[in-house]
């Protein structure tokens, strides 16, 4: 836990924040921290700051923010993921908070199961949690927006373009034969990108017709066959190193 | 499990395997194969093949097995990972194995706890199977060869050169100011790199200049603070992303 991260409801009138779950107990035996002692903390989708330990009050911390003047910069990067196993998205969910997410978009596809939309994986209540930490890893305000959407045509014919109206379209998958290099454009006009990655046995020859004519550039990975999240967190930090680059 | 992947032990001399583990189980019940179905086989650190099912005893699979002449070229990335903590080094060694490394070195460093060199998570009967797992996932052949050391000094003065005399040399750390690009030359004549990658908390100073008066480059990864399994995984996918574009 390098921040710790506050909901804004739980600030008061004087800026003062009452710890007394996972955080306080983070501070009070992993920091071993005392009152006076200044800590790193973030507003969620607002910006960084500092809180002083007023007071340890038996496993309660009470905090005095402050807080800089503006967020820190929102996360370029959105992702559409033809959702993985159960097992797997669980593994994920802090790992994609860790690289900054704007928008995670978890797509039903031809070769995904569709009892995976039924897992408690995909409930808010679970993996908040998860992505609460990784941004409380990786030093992040930003909670990435997440839309399940277990109907492949209507997300992508009602909804896709919408949501990704200026956005750099990339598509992954195993049938494309270029590399990112091949369809991302380091000079195009705009900050952000949005990044498609389909189940492990590849999206449909419809599905990547449909994304295609979308404005989806399609790219492949190399020879290895990569589990989601592997495959996942690797294109992401590859497409992130890009973007910074610019 | 994209692959199976076979001991050169277990194979006599007119080309049969009889598999009677997760792989047999695989086979019959995931795969539902039946007799005269053609699998895709590899032997360990040899070339890929097929196996032809001739036969299927109770929860036992008999193949015939044909392989290339050659086997697939071997990794040209090499690993000197601060070993992280059990837990984490746990998750990890699957995707490693995926990802293709041609040999791990997992080091002590300073910021890295004595007692993590005495899990069971850095013992072979433990991580060749998770390994193995990585393995027929990517459809490689190639067993990465690990060598864990609990000394950083003698490591480093007495093996390091040795190891990785002709390789490219990068080693990422938040201490590093500029990004993978202005370290890795794309244009050197050789055809292996090896990333060191150092703890949550950093390489020390000392341990800094140690490595990099041995030719490491620094770089930094930017901004955000990764749990060690996710810069891994996104620092070797750059990695491969860059050596296979050269």
């Amino acid at each position: 836990m390098n921040l710790i991260l506050i909901h804004p409801s739980e600030i008061d009138a004087a800026n003062r924040v009452v710890l007394a779950d996972g955080r306080a107990r983070h501070i009070i035996h992993v920091l071993k921290a005392t009152p006076g002692k200044k800590l790193r903390i973030g507003r969620l989708n607002g910006p960084l700051g500092e809180g002083r330990i007023e007071r340890v009050e038996g496993s309660a911390v009470v905090l005095e923010c402050t807080f800089e003047t503006a967020p820190p910069e929102r996360p370029q990067i959105d992702l559409v993921l033809a959702l993985p196993r159960p097992k797997v998205m669980k593994r994920l969910w802090a790992q994609l908070a860790e690289l900054g997410i704007g928008r995670i978009v978890l797509l039903r596809a031809e070769k995904v199961e569709r009892c995976y939309f039924d897992s408690h994986v995909v409930e808010p209540g679970f993996f908040n949690e998860l992505l609460f930490e990784g941004l409380q890893q990786a030093r992040c305000t930003h909670l990435p927006e997440v839309l399940v959407r277990p109907l492949f045509k209507p997300f992508v014919e009602d909804e896709l373009d919408g949501l990704f109206a200026s956005h750099q379209k990339l598509l992954a998958d195993p049938a494309g034969a270029g590399r990112l290099d091949d369809v991302f454009q380091p000079g195009r006009k705009t900050d952000r990108a949005v990044l498609a990655i389909g189940p492990e046995g590849g999206w449909t020859t419809y599905e990547l017709d449909m994304l295609r004519t979308r404005g989806f550039g399609l790219f492949g990975m190399g020879e290895r066959i990569l589990r989601t999240d592997t495959a996942t967190i690797g294109l992401l930090s590859m497409l992130a190193d890009r973007m910074h680059a610019r």
